[in-house]
């Protein structure tokens, strides 16, 4: 999960609400039997943690750019077509090369400590002997936009922000401003590198990595993330004397000009009356490097693809098509998703609604729509068959896609976004921490019994959802 | 807190007993009051807390033969001294060298993926290009000695043994015995190299180190510890795919011919009318170089220097000298307690009682004698003292001392073990995980409460716990 979410959690509210009784109009009583059918296949099935278990133990770790990340794409086409898909293929993705290399941090006075500390996604490299200077430290992102032009001359600057645990995930918003956008306000004011405590909920000796974003005619410096306990223990260090000196040193290495090829792996249960609708389930392939993208986001991965399993294992096609995408280099930004768009900008109104799942590892608890007004009503009824499984129908209806589905969203697809308890997701991300011990099989089923009741709905049905 | 505490645990027994009421017949009614103002002050003050960070901040990591266990000495002296004990000195303890240098660990094959390892303490290193091998798995230490001489030959043996959590810390026997004593079993098999699942209770990505121990004769193989996510993917790329393929590569170096130096680090507070007959408080001084050692031992050094300030902050001495004593390379073997009890073999018989504190961050619930019969009814006075804050008496009266003190307590000195709520303890126990975040004020203050009314308790009364 990138980034790019930071819009979307910062204005979620937590509302819930319960969905009124309404007539089942969109189904038939057949469709309806179908969907209790499904639902108990998900509830019971482990085939979504095999999937993930599969990914993590056969693939394992796959940023753009990596050996994992080339064998992600074979794994997935060989996955989707053992899973019953009717076409599977792939759409080469371009992005460009960045490798991590190695970080080195230190406190060398007054008290010499090791530090654990992780560069940025797109970090720019320290020179070769890395950097000894004096750190600034600032409470938030506000308090380093607010120091002075030129204060932070020959300085390295520290924003020691601790992100709050929100179970919608809305501390990353506050938190995340200092890694995406603190580099270059660091570096206008004179810093020579810019730290942060990780943007993360842990108490872990491990950094959260995640994309800078460096502002154009701005010097670029290099940029890391501390660990939780090391971001503290520099904070007391810097709060018993002053000044405290540092060495960093990162030999990651950023080359906008070199490409990196990687894929959409796209696969379809097609629709036996309207080949040509799509319900849309979207997941990203890709995963940072230093975990193994077991949450973040092999859950949307084995979510996504066993529901449309599920469906496919029936005697009968749905109406509509079921095309699963599952998105290359969504962590750098959307790349895979943004190609996408442009690919298949003349086929967009046939993206009839899309979900994409992609916030880790608790029970979904809400549903929020992003549908035309007409359409309410048919997800009102959507509602009901999915309150069972404890998931509140939001009185909110703006939602315009989670991650990758949120450029399908701009480009006009209605959309329905499911909240799950994120209070854990924060913990993992983005960390070494990533790996299948931290999913949990039995919120995984509820998951993707939700995903299979939706598509299923979506895909029988003929409502226009952007009416 | 090191291997040689395995044996205590194994035979801890959860059995809570409720003391009976007896006259309070080894203190005055002025002397109970006393406790009761000692309590409240330890209950409320955040003092213990306080050395902690100190420690953790201004020296963090002290293994044996680096600079921060250089720097820890000067600094608990200091400590000492300013928290008002009445003499301060430190005696030399002799250890061999041993350096960690670093670990690198991946699947080469079927499924190429890195891995999270760290050396065991006094592991040798692998030939300089690291090993690369098949993997033979073992479920537990039984199956790895079980296993045919010469069937591990050119291999690496892999124990993937999952400790149990356990309030007393009792799975940690069954499991660290892969450790101690699993690469010489595995030596003598052929194997090149032992790996196994870290002894730890946690789902980190972080391996826990602890010391191994070679047997004589035997050739030295270089082990290892995986993360336990590491591990379980290890396992399930065994369970699918045979043979897998592993690298290896340690830059350990192990010198028994080279000396390095620490110290006993010692301090009184000296008693008004006996001032040779010792109430003995111990803790390590010393940590594992990965973590700050901020659990093991610093809630040791910062309880028992506590609980000695408070006495020494009385209008008047106890009758009793308390006598603290941080020791020197207790992570390696009780190296330090070993040459205390050599240089102090003529005054053991004035040692009259002693608790050391190395089990971390709980509530303390049990205390453990280990005195002479005639001086379990002053325990039980004790007990009475200790039961509001929640500390039962185990019917047992078997305790020889903890950790270090077990070496005291083998050369005859009577103890009482106090048994902490070690749920969370092994979650972070030698790893770098291992920092202030995990120390619990609340608990501290309870500790330092029992660990202030014990020493005043058995400073003050006349009573000879030997009888």
């Amino acid at each position: 999960m990138t980034y790019l979410k930071t819009a979307l959690y910062q204005f979620l509210i937590l509302i819930f609400s319960a969905a009124g009784p309404v007539a089942a109009a969109s189904l038939s009583d057949q469709d309806m039997q179908q969907i209790k059918k499904l639902e108990q296949t998900a509830l019971t099935s482990n085939l979504a943690f095999e999937i993930d278990e599969s990914l993590s133990t056969e693939v394992g770790a796959r940023r753009v750019g990596t050996e994992g990340n080339r064998r992600s794409i074979p794994w997935a086409v060989a996955k989707m077509k053992q899973l019953g898909f009717d076409k599977v293929w792939t759409e080469k993705v371009t992005h460009t090369s960045w490798t991590r290399g190695t970080a080195e941090a230190r406190v060398v006075a007054p008290y010499p400590q090791k530090m654990v500390a992780i560069a940025l996604g797109g970090s720019v490299g320290t020179p070769k002997d890395g950097i000894r200077a004096e750190v600034v430290e600032f409470k938030d992102f506000a308090a380093l936009k607010a120091a002075a032009p030129g204060s932070l001359k020959g300085k390295i600057a520290f924003v020691s922000f601790h992100m709050q645990r929100k179970i919608d995930g809305s501390g990353y918003g506050p938190a995340v401003m200092s890694r995406v956008a603190g580099p270059s306000v660091a570096a206008k004011k004179g810093a020579l590198a810019l730290i942060i405590r990780s943007v993360g909920t842990d108490h872990n000796r491990l950094g959260h990595t995640g994309m800078l974003d460096y502002q154009e005619g701005i010097a670029r410096i290099p940029a890391a993330a501390l660990s939780p306990p090391d971001a503290d223990m520099l904070s007391r260090q810097i709060g018993r004397s002053k000044p405290v000196e540092i060495f960093l040193k990162l030999t990651t290495k950023r080359r906008d000009d070199v490409p990196v090829i990687t894929a959409n792996v796209i696969g379809e249960v097609t629709g036996r009356s309207h080949p040509d609708q799509y319900v849309v389930l979207g997941a990203h392939l890709d995963s940072w490097d230093v975990g193994t993208g077991a949450v973040d986001d092999g859950i949307g991965v084995s979510v996504t693809l066993a529901a449309a399993h599920y469906i496919a294992a029936l005697p009968e096609r749905p109406k509509r098509t079921i095309r699963v995408i599952l998105f290359g280099a969504e962590e750098e930004g959307l790349i895979g998703v943004t190609q996408y768009v442009k690919t298949h900008k003349d086929e967009m109104k046939n993206h009839m609604i899309g979900a994409e799942w992609d916030f880790g590892t608790g029970r979904i608890y809400r549903m929020i729509p992003g549908v035309g007004p007409s359409a309410l009503n048919n997800i009102r009824e959507l509602a009901d068959l999915l309150a069972p499984l404890g998931v509140a129908l939001s009185p909110k209806n703006d939602a315009k896609g989670q991650s990758d589905m949120s450029a399908l969203g701009k480009a006009g697809m209605p959309a329905v976004n499911f909240s799950p308890d994120g209070m854990a997701y924060f913990d993992w991300h983005h960390t070494e921490n990533d790996t299948l011990d931290k999913v949990d099989p039995d919120a995984l089923k509820q998951n993707t019994a939700v995903f299979t009741i939706f598509s299923y709905f979506a895909a029988e049905s003929d409502v226009d959802f952007r009416k």
